[in-house]
């Protein structure tokens, strides 16, 4: 008897295959013909899967969030609750990250049109100050409205960096966007080590 | 007799409406017919003033770098050096700077990858650090060292602000992004106004 199909793995597998074309090509780069190639399965396959072009973006989109989600978790508990070290697990620092960044980047301008994607995004976004409040809360004893307020600050200087480092690899090396994030974790009022 | 024909200006303005198109649908909303047809002039004459497809999307970003640059210099002598009052000129808090983030965002992807769109991408960052330090060192007496230092934080800030408020403009209307750049202004130890 042939092992049982996991459908949630092999959406997520495509999904994912898709993100990487986007990651190297921008939006226009997934045709069905080339992501079946690069997944290794059918087109049928594909739209068995997803409805449309569309919403296999969106999962493509999704993909990427959740892998960044997984990388801040996996460094909040690796590190103790670290703020900088919980951070920097977001920055484009590797390989895996810098793709993560491109295939965002690549959905950027359409999140500003696409009334669904820009709802997808803005979620994630919040979804992104809501982590970083709860860290500062249950890790460093931060009351819940200032939490919120450094999530924003946090939030803005996460993406300000990564929207510069981006251009400049070699530039802002790990160490250096890890540095630029400490300083202005600093200016804050804030060390950022756990309590 | 007619008129003499002002090149530079018949450049500019195509290029300018082949950035409204990429505001509107990205880089691949960019075709010469269409483009012919919105900036009402022949197909030949954009083949005339851009050697290809390429050249004629560099200058494109150049012009929404430009009218950024032509912003923040017009805030600045018109607040006499203020530097919020400066770099809110930045921010997508208006009809014509929310069109430009939208360029903007549209060739990010592409600036990762296209090595040309990155040294270009990259020398526009350069440059709006370089004013931010010299507003910082002719209007509040910042040493130059210091004043690199901070115009880099302030970057960070602006960027990280504009990456937020492009996906909610109803949240973070022009009032709510100046208090954000305003607090993180003051959080680096920093009042913002002219000495």
């Amino acid at each position: 008897m042939p092992a049982p199909v996991d459908h949630d793995a092999r959406r997520r597998h495509i999904a994912e295959r898709a993100g990487a074309l986007i990651a190297e090509g921008g939006l226009e780069a997934v045709s069905y013909r080339r992501l079946a190639a690069d997944a290794e399965c059918s087109t049928t396959v594909i739209t068995h899967y997803f409805a449309n072009r569309h919403e296999l973006l969106l999962w493509a989109y999704r993909a990427a969030a959740e892998r960044s989600q997984l990388r801040f978790d996996t460094a909040l508990t690796e590190s103790g609750g670290d703020l900088v070290a919980s951070l920097s697990a977001l920055l484009p620092v590797s390989p895996d990250t810098v793709e993560d960044w491109r295939i965002y980047f690549a959905f950027w301008h359409t999140a500003t049109i696409d009334p669904v994607l820009t709802r997808e995004h803005r979620w994630w976004l919040r979804n992104c100050r809501r982590v970083i409040a709860e860290l500062l809360q249950r890790h460093h004893g931060i009351e819940p409205k200032r939490a919120r307020h450094l999530a924003r600050m946090l939030l803005t200087l996460l993406l300000g960096i990564a929207a510069q480092a981006m251009f400049d690899l070699r530039g802002f090396t790990a160490g250096r966007q890890r540095r630029l994030l400490t300083d202005q974790v600093a200016a804050l009022g804030f060390g950022g080590g756990p309590q």
